[in-house]
């Protein structure tokens, strides 16, 4: 931590820094610039997380140095994390795939779902069963019928099971039938959701905030770990900007800055990230030329009729011309697909 | 809604969306333009919902006319809700002040803050027994104890509670201590937590999401309203942008936007709004000008060593002078303060 | 500047850097924490400009402690400039409102608009005689025909004429006919248009760019103090967010923090701001309540038939009840307007 | 354009809108829904331009159908332009490379760039002659002799000169040396210069604005295609959103929402996108396996001594690695690269 005093900043002033600073057993270490002086903080800035020095007199700003999560850190974790899901992994060399409908509307329409995507290379099988909505008036999801139908379809196909929690209340019920507990977007920064699935031993899948920095969601991830899961992996979906022709940016960079801050795998979300179907396919294989561990994707046997999200839904037949694609753009970038 | 047909739609793509409309009960209206064919929908759009027009052959987009909001919309409501928050009103012609500290830290802070706010004309006491943070690693509130002070701050000052619920669990017990139930901006759109307090009896502070659009936000009202719950005081305390001098965006055109198109009540906050306490003044009195009803504010009798936000906490001093210029502003636009 | 070293970084990498500091004449002041080195810069960083010493081996990055303009700055020039235009002041105590249609399209729209303003207290008329437009199909403004009605409402009204300067070529026309030189903010950037206006002996109007920040609008102050030209007046006219049911999102905070941060006066434009015209008064007295030195306003005598933006202008009469309100809101921030 | 009526919208106002219509031998078309009103307008809406439809009695809002570009359009232009460089192709199967330092600094700095970029399979020459920087005390460029310097390179190495031209008065000098006109982001909106180079026979490479959405940049295009220049090659470089951790958000949807949207090709400008060396070939790569026509790079034979953007630029060695994985790429999703 530098903490950056005024330029009219008086001796007293900066003594006073100095002695709070020594009265918590932290180094000060002052440099006199031509403008301004400058104190480093040496020692555990934790102790200063009560004191707000930005507030003393004759001082401008403090400047954090370090970043505020260490569990989620590559600096402190430098070997890549595979998340091992009930024998499939996610994170090694091999490209994942998790596709389905965005929500799960009837046995028939997930089973139609899951027997296509695993036909093509998918190994796990996303699906809704409680949804989170923008208006109340919108369909919200079969709920505990919903779970029930995903795992009947994933001991009929083998695929691994991913759906949205989306409250404390639904952990329990949530963790007898999926396989990987995913965060949505709208609840990344719910803390108490966080915290509790923390201490699950279900795998994670947290979704970026749609405006969340990538330092908050990797904060985020710390919730996580730091209550004893270790299993997180992080999602991509894209951000909030101003611009309206997609629903969302999906912001690709994030994929090789996660890699570089941070030891935790990282799939896409090209269905919600962009918001349209023509889309998907170009920004699937970019995720995976930019270094994504994965994907997952919204495959509807009938989209026009699908009950959520079928604007951005992709039909079993362009899945399946998909994954040819990003099986040639994963051995261009030296992983597999398949 | 608008259904917008592309430049070369074909009759019989024109007659399947007529036909799909009539199948519904719906009455389509053809216009046929220069360059595209538009078909208006005329009857209750909720039979569209499960219906994916834009995926079907031939249509360029759908563009919705009528706002999805209804409880909270003032087409439907055209007079001004009043909240009434065990006799202190809120929307109506007093400016209403919420003030204290962000977080309740001891006794002393609390009753410090608690007397000072009196003082100087608040009506309601803020301050948080359940932190929302960033890192895991911050100072998460005192919880249970934290709402019992604020309990006994009330009986001794006769202040209104306003305090922050985070999850499902905590509905109940912050519901015995509190008088208003405040939703954070990161809780928004947690639709499990607004439901829920949507069957409290107790009034709702809603807070803006961080990159809500303000019609995102009526729809979160909405769901308070529509579980039956009419008493939701919104509150505007910042958008998310590009601009990184201060914490976040302070909107102030969302209040006079919201008064258009809602009833709801609208307060402001300068404090999370700006993050820097030089600003909180300015920008509390624009809130004032720009019509809010009120406003919360942060407010600690030792800034420098609070626990959580003290560098955009003011001074009961500070907060002195503020409500007095406030008294000021809100006679100069027709409102009254104490 | 500081440079912070990465966690693992050498002691070659460390002296290495210091070496290039003291041959460049800086002195290097390094602080050893618990988890990185931080090297602080002493001298005239200017000599670094050339080295790119976050591109240096085991360093993590760079962090600059000082701003990069000097010439906007407060801290190097405490008093507020107050502009002098032909004997109209800006950012003295007197509140200025410049007012008018947004482009020119005839004399008698213009000379009706101008006899309007100055009425209810204007001091200046706005005008487009050149007109920067999306779509080059859009109309493009009447030239120096604009121009020279501009000139003939100044010799009518006694009112100072602030109009767009959109190009090099332009200057020495727009500055024969025009009292201020307006920059608009899609230009705000256009650094060879900047110095020439710097260049120039009129004082500038510089809107905020749609997406600048406050530092690069202080840079682009910069451009024209550092040629020469004192007499800049800042405009916050909004900025690009997410939020779509505003134009653009007044960023009213800008007004206290210019305010802090440099001597420059700064007026504030609702109706770009906001693109629409109910949501003028209220965000006009927002900006005066936040510590504006004045208003640029829309007002066209019939917004209906108005060749541009006639959603955000006001009529007349809308401006006299306006300029009441604004006069009552100075008032109780201790301004006066006329 | 269709025009939404308010809910108590009288049957004099309908008339007034149908009427003003008629009046400009436009047809009106009325749908009577059950909350609303809605008018179609069928013919030339270019005669609504200078009536503000939105601001008579009664009107809700304005929604316009038809975008506002034409030549720019693959509505209009379905074949996709394939624009000639002296001989050299974009557009077309081959993927371009444009790399090269950020500026120009040096006979020897440039030839030596110029010498590896063209070893490793680039087309074209890129280089700042004159640089916009966003404080007036950064390098500004070597002007005049940058761009002698810029031919010299040209006769040399056969590599095609592509440039920035800043201003108008520039054009003609620029267009000397230069085989392609480069307008960058913050001059996207310089309207007068845009018109003249499309006035100009030069290719031109339109950035796209820190904050432009796609249609203001297909807009932009439309400026420079109106006055005759057809060869516009479109360049996404990074928009600006609230993460910080990166320069600007390289937004590759872009990519194949402008292949839908409009017959101009496009390349990406994963050096400015990202800000940071590291991110170039990942995000690079994204960029051709979304689609893109072309790459401009930037490469310094010594980034830490850069005079500009060195933090972002490869060195020869590492644009080398780069191009063979590009390749790949290119292969993967039908394309070819050298």
């Amino acid at each position: 931590m530098v903490i950056v005093m005024k330029p009219n900043a008086t001796e007293k002033q900066i003594s006073d820094v100095s002695n709070l600073l020594l009265s918590l057993d932290l180094k000060p270490h002052i440099s006199r610039g031509e403008e301004r002086v400058v104190i480093g903080v040496i020692g555990d800035k934790k102790k200063l997380k009560e004191k707000n020095v930005e507030l003393m007199e004759g001082v401008e700003k403090v400047i954090p140095i370090v970043e505020s999560y260490k569990l989620a850190s590559r600096t402190f974790n430098p070997v890549s994390t595979i998340v091992d899901v009930d024998g499939v992994s996610v994170g090694g060399k091999n490209i994942v795939i998790m596709a389905g409908p965005c929500a799960v509307e009837s046995k028939e329409q997930l089973f139609e779902s899951a027997e296509a995507v695993k036909k093509f290379g998918a190994k796990f099988l996303r699906g809704g069963a409680y949804k989170p909505r923008t208006s109340p008036y919108s369909f919200q999801g079969l709920e505990k019928e919903g779970l029930e139908m995903l795992y009947e379809a994933k001991k009929y196909t083998g695929l691994k099971i991913v759906t949205e929690v989306m409250d404390i209340h639904s952990i329990e019920i949530v963790s007898k039938y999926a396989d990987v507990l995913q965060i949505g977007a709208r609840n990344m920064q719910n803390f108490s959701l966080l915290k509790e699935v923390g201490r699950s031993n279900r795998p994670v899948l947290l979704k970026r905030g749609i405006a969340a920095t990538i330092e908050e969601w990797l904060n985020a991830a710390e919730y996580i770990l730091s209550e004893g899961n270790k299993n997180v992996i992080l999602c991509e979906r894209g951000i909030r900007t101003f611009e309206q022709y997609t629903r969302n940016t999906l912001d690709l960079s994030a994929v090789p800055v996660i890699k570089k801050l941070s030891h935790l795998p990282i799939i896409v979300d090209p269905s919600h990230g962009t918001g349209k179907s023509f889309l998907v396919s170009p920004m699937a294989k970019a995720a995976i030329a930019a270094g994504a561990d994965g994907l997952i994707i919204e495959v509807h046997p009938d989209p026009k009729n699908a009950l959520s999200d079928g604007a951005q839904s992709l039909t079993p037949k362009e899945f399946e011309v998909l994954t040819k694609e990003i099986s040639k753009v994963a051995n261009a970038v030296g992983r597999d697909f398949i």
